[in-house]
């Protein structure tokens, strides 16, 4: 069994790293606080042992060495980088768990077989450089190193430039090494494990994500003097369409997602019609079928507002991430850890992306879900049982040593 | 008459400090770009001898002495800041039209009894910082000094910190001085004269203006996992309040106007739900009972929005410049120039604000208008054409030296 207490210690000196005044962490993907949690995972990992790679795209891989290192490796880990209003736990405890599992062996001198890593995934949030699990996205072949390296914030800076800036553009190739089986632990970030009072999900998979920018073109008059109906404004037209598309999206199912997180209008200047509002959209749909048609309103929807309010809308796709199904054999190996460790449970599909959704394209992978209050996450006040965290980092050590064999 | 040639030729080389790319000015209240059009205008002045003043709310004012300088003086005027993507004309045409008028008197030797005066006005825009026309107001006894002082742009920097950077910080009181008639060349900034291809409008008055702070209050979330009825989306309930304010506001009457001029959302991350959503709104009609009308409408949508949406919504009233009628006298002696010089023309009011609202309170105020093309302005394609900039001055020269006596 893993040590809860020192799980939780370690989670939350890691808080303390970009600490918010309302309990909360902004640790956006490679600023100055991003660094000095790396620095601390990097500190931590030496410290028992482990063996340090960084690869190109600043993914940290740490590891621990097997009786046999010419067998595949079985990985876990997830990310250190927070939304700008983000909590102590959403990607954290997926790292944390894991070096917890690699201190749990070390004092327990227990040896594996297999080598063991725990691996720091960059800037999985998306929050700062669009799109998420872009770390993890290129080491999976699914974007190309430039691309991943050209990614911007919004004040122009690249993630290349911030990697060689806070001294994380490491000099492996971003590539996958041989894996056995890949783990992820993480808060659900939803409400369903808390409402059914379950402390395990057992995650079978991971709904579809498209993310757009939508941009609304309208022509800049004065506030005062232009009649209304000489106007192309780009204010209306963004109303109309979040107005129709939050209706037809939630109407259409329960399980469909449409969030706006983002809204801009340029010049910005309060007695001065907008030349340009850009809205950043994510749409979800646990099915492909089901995802299609969102996207497909999106299209139908922004094409009756350009007609309607003579604006030109533009829809520019960000990203694309389909539904994903996990890895039977390791989704098997999860449960059978939970059965023997007595906790309850159920089977889920995870509403987030995760580092995982990439990581499976190239090796078996499953994920252990922990409930978090209120189901709530991007948020400061995000908050998880310690108990919870325990267990879900016992199904953790279970779930490795049993692919990993002694 | 005035020399139309030179005229012009001011304009242009004003409109080269702050030049966009597009064409038109970027010369925000209080920038270096501004501080550098207010050296150019006192520049001019001093060498045609006036005598300059500049106030605690960096107000310049260029006088002309009289032969009597105990009379009263006649004063005209606007303002050289623009928008973030302002025109050539807005503003500046007011101010370089009445040192057009002091040129044409110095060459020609003409000499008045009463003192001329020629005066810039502080951030009449309200881009920069709101409200707009925040330096008259102060002089006119509208807002105090230190509320002049205190308004803050979004990086937060004030206007008092503004002035005393850019060396504008004047030691004049903030208060007028004895005036006998006062006149404001502007362009109309709508598209009526143009249409009615009509030379010269003879301003009646100003339509009435109010400006919101309409802040949403969601709780962030996170975007895959949390069902849509458990969110409280501040972008939907913008959304919803725009569209049905939008709808409200236009049926209601063909001269009522609403802009959402600027719009942010925080903390702003794609996949998470906005805490905050603050829209920058303005609400315009010519008549009180007509404005007040739009002003319950607000409150009554916004009450609407906040039950349906579970989204606290907060309006903070920003500004309220009520409808105003100019004087009787001035309009007579503008009508009286107009008629001398036969241009053709009209009377209207005016659909944007201007220095000469708050000049009203305190003093006989008439404004001249030209028409600008296409009704276009708070766009750098503003333009105007040059026989009609002349003729508005002309207006200028004869509705001021009817007022200041030979
Ligand atoms: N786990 C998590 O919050 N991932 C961010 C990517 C997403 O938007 O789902
Ligand atoms: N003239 C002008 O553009 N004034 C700005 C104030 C307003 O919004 O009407």
């Amino acid at each position: 069994r893993i040590d809860g207490a020192r799980l939780w210690r370690s989670l939350m000196e890691m808080a303390e790293i970009g600490a918010t005044p309302a309990g909360g962490c902004n640790r956006q993907a490679l600023t100055d606080e991003d660094r000095k949690g790396r620095d601390l995972f990097v500190r931590w990992c030496r410290e028992i042992g482990c063996e340090i790679r960084v690869d190109r795209m600043g993914n940290i891989f740490a590891r621990r060495a097997g009786t046999d290192n010419n067998l595949p490796a079985i990985i876990t880990g997830s990310h250190l980088d927070t939304q700008p209003t983000g909590g102590k736990f959403d990607g954290v405890y997926g790292v944390l768990a894991g070096l917890e599992v690699l201190r749990t062996l070390v004092d327990n001198g227990v040896q594996t077989k297999a080598p063991l890593e725990v691996v720091v995934w960059t800037n999985e949030e998306g929050a700062r450089f669009s799109p998420a699990m872009v770390g993890s996205g290129v080491w999976a072949g699914e974007f190309s190193l430039e691309y991943g390296h050209s990614r911007m914030d919004k004040s122009g800076i690249t993630i290349g430039q911030e990697l060689e800036r806070i001294g994380y553009l490491g000099d492996e190739a971003v590539q996958p090494t041989p894996i056995k089986a890949a783990f992820e632990a993480h808060i659900e970030q939803g409400p369903i494990l808390e409402k059914q009072d379950q402390v395990i999900g057992v995650v079978t998979g991971v709904q579809g994500i498209r993310w757009y920018d939508v941009i609304f073109f309208g022509t800049p008059c004065h506030a005062g003097p232009t009649p209304m109906e000489d106007r192309r404004d780009p204010v209306q037209a963004m109303a109309w369409l979040c107005e129709k598309l939050y209706g037809e999206v939630r109407a259409y199912s329960e399980d469909a997602r449409i969030t706006c997180g983002d809204l801009r209008a340029s010049p910005g200047s309060r007695n001065t019609v907008p030349e340009k509002v850009v809205l950043a959209l994510d749409l979800r749909h646990p099915t492909p079928e089901g995802l299609e048609h969102l996207h497909r309103t999106l299209y139908r929807v922004a094409k009756q507002v350009q007609e309607a309010c003579g604006v030109a809308v533009d829809i520019r796709e960000e990203w694309f991430s389909p539904p994903v199904a996990f890895d039977s054999g390791c989704i098997e190996a999860v449960d059978s850890a939970v059965q023997s460790l007595g906790y309850s449970h159920r089977k889920m599909v995870s509403g987030a992306g995760h580092d995982s959704v990439y990581v499976s394209r190239v090796a078996p992978v499953s994920m252990i879900f922990v409930p978090c209050a209120g189901g709530l996450s991007h948020n400061e006040a995000e908050s998880a049982e310690p108990g919870h965290l325990e267990a879900g980092c016992n199904v953790l050590l279970h779930s490795m040593l049993n692919s990993a064999e002694l």
